[in-house]
């Protein structure tokens, strides 16, 4: 339970309630429930999750049983509660490695989306087998829904792209409040949030496209939109099913999705450009970004065999810190794969960047950067080290890269509030107040033809013919008549 | 200027800095240049302008010598630039009197918008003709101008209802941030500022629609938009030849506008329907509320003959501080005029409101109010004082109505930044960077005609068109060749 106090409470009194109120174990907190993903997307949880528990909340990880990066560290104030499921990490590492190679081969231009699609759909149906385990390992599991019912829980925060969290807080009765960096072609937002992505300027995700483009890249622009919700109004098809049955009543995957509080965004105005949001989105990226902590040396991370011909001045390690090496004053550029969360740690510190994406978001985040003026791109299946070395030549000699690169950080650092303080007074506002309910667009009780005003639109369209039909109608009569009366005179 | 300076150097050196900068009266602040409208629009922006002296910022105000509330209090560390015009402050009176009586005859609707704005033209001929006069009385004025040059100014601030502040920021080379309630249908923040607003749910303005509405309305709501754009681009068609004649090359009012760094906008999602808009706009509304002082007795402004039939309970006062009534705990209702100041105020407080609206923007804020469940509507024109004693024992004695008025009270005081300060943090943001650039959308650099994407929608239905024509020809092709062949074979 979170309590809104009165302001005009004495202090001691204060002190006195809290001293009683943590004598007798009801402490002033809430209680929240994550629903993660796993892999690079847990990262970014976490720091909010750790900013929770800060704040004296109580906080409760809902994680499978075969996670990557989701750990519970029996010294961490976190609680877990695991979901049994049958397949093992190492199939997650598989599928995953399965995916990373599909997309270096087949790297998806707005043209060649379709093959692309199809080609991964071996991979979507995994995912999805996989999700509907985790799901049915909740709520089918009534030992742990009563568990967790007894919780009293006050919100659930949820990354999306692992499907269910949504249902699990619906169960429960309790709102709910996504975090997401993208959806394909932003299908997800647009359809179940209702943001406008008009496309003649909002470049769809995986399109590489930039807010500027040629009308050539516009047609291509409005194909990605296009073939994207046909292919994921497709893949809902199954969740919609699955959604109907749990809830026990004829609904869509969107329509669940669509009663999310907040979507909170994980990128920023130095990341994205600038495009229609609505007042319950909340961009947060960044959120994980802090200033960096001393550093020794100069450090490569590598796991590999050690390559004979490596110079004596590059170290390899097993893992760094990212972070503080990106803030070291030394540091010139950021050679990287594009993932948000690199790519944030860079713009935090205003280090240049030399982009060599692989899959998933990467190619547009790199894409962003290029247009922004603070990397250049390196296609990693046609690289030669020359090519690597040219790129890494310019960002660094080239002023402008680490110009554009300090001037991105600038915008970072000057918001009115810190990313992660905006992410987690909304997840407190979600508590506090039960709902954001006064941040939800009327859109959502509008069908798309209504949304669109096709039948407003189709109404006047009639209107105006039956006006032009009409008035056409009598001047013939009126015409037909006088012509009528002028023979009957003449002939008078 | 404003200087940024670095956080890691210390604080004595700051203190002495900042010693040594006043004593040679180079203080750490901005020049900001404001360009009021006059009226409760004052009240508004006065606000802002104190905050920036607070934060240390020269604030110089352009004034006509016509001003009904704008006055340069000698004790005030504003500077006041007088512009010189023919017209006196009764001509606005008596032309505010005009309008308000015109608007409470004709109060218009959807449907009798076009006769309204034809009894408004007068209005706004003579609106018209005095804005030019102020405009001129800067732009042609040769030596304030080289003044305002010699300034220095970081940034001008505007309230757009009187026009060519912008024209006067671009004149001196300096970037403008709009602060503005509305504009008729917003089609100044649609077309010049590119927020999208589906007719579906955003209602125009002068509509009193809310975001939910029936087909009748919203096919109203379509209509509204239409008419008052067309109505409004012929009223910019004189202030696009003055801008044109102005900056020396063809333009249009609506491209200059589109010139804002940020807008701000007085309004909050409390008294706003929930809608899509842009990076670049910062909802502010209710940032002249405070908490309220302490209060002897109860009190009622009252400027005419004392009636006779008064009551000994009531008392008559000229001016008193509304405010500090409404934040008085036996306040039980608000009766008002609707004017967003004083709903504002109400809402801080949460007390629920008896609207009697007059004009302007006053019938559209009721019609939130009463949407929100926190206000009863009484008609100036018809109402009884038995309405007006039923519409108070409503909102008094039907408790969902303080409920409502609390609710929104709450979300105006549970905000991440007070709307002054956020105000405020983007007119520095602007002084800071020289702009905003990073929040502007691209939509800014393309026709309304690719805007929608109708050159690509026409481009593709071409092709698909084509693509039809040229299978079916095929087919045809194919078939009269199989029937020929087929005759043949007969024949054989």
């Amino acid at each position: 339970m979170v309590f809104v106090m009165d302001i005009t409470m004495s202090k001691k009194f204060v002190q006195l309630l809290v001293f009683i109120l943590t004598l007798t174990k009801i402490v002033l907190n809430g209680n929240v429930l994550i629903w993660p993903t796993d892999g690079s997307h847990w990262l970014n949880i976490e720091l909010i999750l750790e900013e929770l528990i800060q704040r004296n909340h109580n906080v409760t990880v809902l994680a499978s049983s075969a996670t990557l990066f989701i750990n519970s560290n029996p010294d961490s104030p976190v609680n877990f509660e695991v979901i049994p499921i049958s397949y093992k990490s190492s199939n997650i590492d598989s599928l995953i490695e399965h995916m990373i190679m599909l997309w270096i081969d087949h790297r998806p231009t707005p043209l060649t989306l379709w093959t692309f699609y199809k080609e991964l759909g071996k991979f979507l149906d995994a995912a999805f087998r996989m999700n509907i385990q985790i799901c049915d390992g909740v709520l089918n599991n009534t030992k742990l829904l009563a568990r967790l019912q007894e919780g009293g829980f006050d919100v659930l925060l949820a990354d999306p792209v692992t499907v269910c969290g949504d249902l699990v807080a619906l169960k429960l009765g309790i709102p709910f409040v996504y975090t997401l960096r993208f959806s394909p072609a932003s299908t997800v937002e647009r359809h179940c949030g209702k943001i406008p992505a008009p496309a003649s300027y909002v470049p769809a995700a995986l399109s590489e496209l930039t807010d500027h483009m040629t009308f050539g890249e516009r047609v291509k622009n409005t194909i990605s939109y296009l073939l994207q919700d046909y292919i994921f109004e497709s893949y809902w098809g199954e969740w919609n099913s699955y959604y109907s049955k749990v809830l026990g009543r004829p609904t869509t995957l969107c329509e669940v999705m669509g009663k999310a509080e907040i979507w909170l965004i994980r990128t920023y105005w130095d990341f994205e450009f600038p495009r229609p949001y609505l007042p319950n989105f909340e961009f947060v990226g960044g959120l994980h970004c802090k200033p960096a902590k001393p550093l020794p040396k100069v450090l490569w991370r590598y796991k590999g065999k050690k390559p004979a011909t490596l110079g004596a001045n590059t170290r390899l390690y097993d893992w760094i810190p990212q972070n503080d090496l990106l803030g070291h004053p030394k540091t010139k550029a950021f050679i990287t794969h594009g993932g948000t969360n690199g790519i944030y740690e860079a713009i935090y510190h205003g280090v240049p960047m030399v982009g060599v994406p692989m899959f998933a978001d990467q190619p547009d985040n790199i894409a962003h950067m290029k247009a922004k003026g603070a990397a250049v791109e390196v296609n990693i299946n046609t690289m030669t080290s020359e090519d690597l070395l040219n790129a890494l030549r310019t960002v660094i000699n080239e002023p402008s890269y680490k110009e554009n690169a300090t001037r991105l950080s600038r915008i970072q650092h000057d918001q009115p509030v810190k990313p992660l303080d905006r992410a987690v007074f909304w997840i407190e506002f979600v508590m506090r107040h039960k709902g954001a309910k006064h941040l939800r667009p009327a859109a959502h009780d509008l069908t798309w033809f209504q949304y669109h005003s096709f039948d407003v639109i189709g109404f006047l369209l009639v209107c105006a013919a039956t006006a032009i039909f009409l008035v056409t109608k009598c001047c013939l009569f009126s015409c037909q008549k006088l012509g009528k009366t002028g023979k009957k005179k003449k002939r008078e």
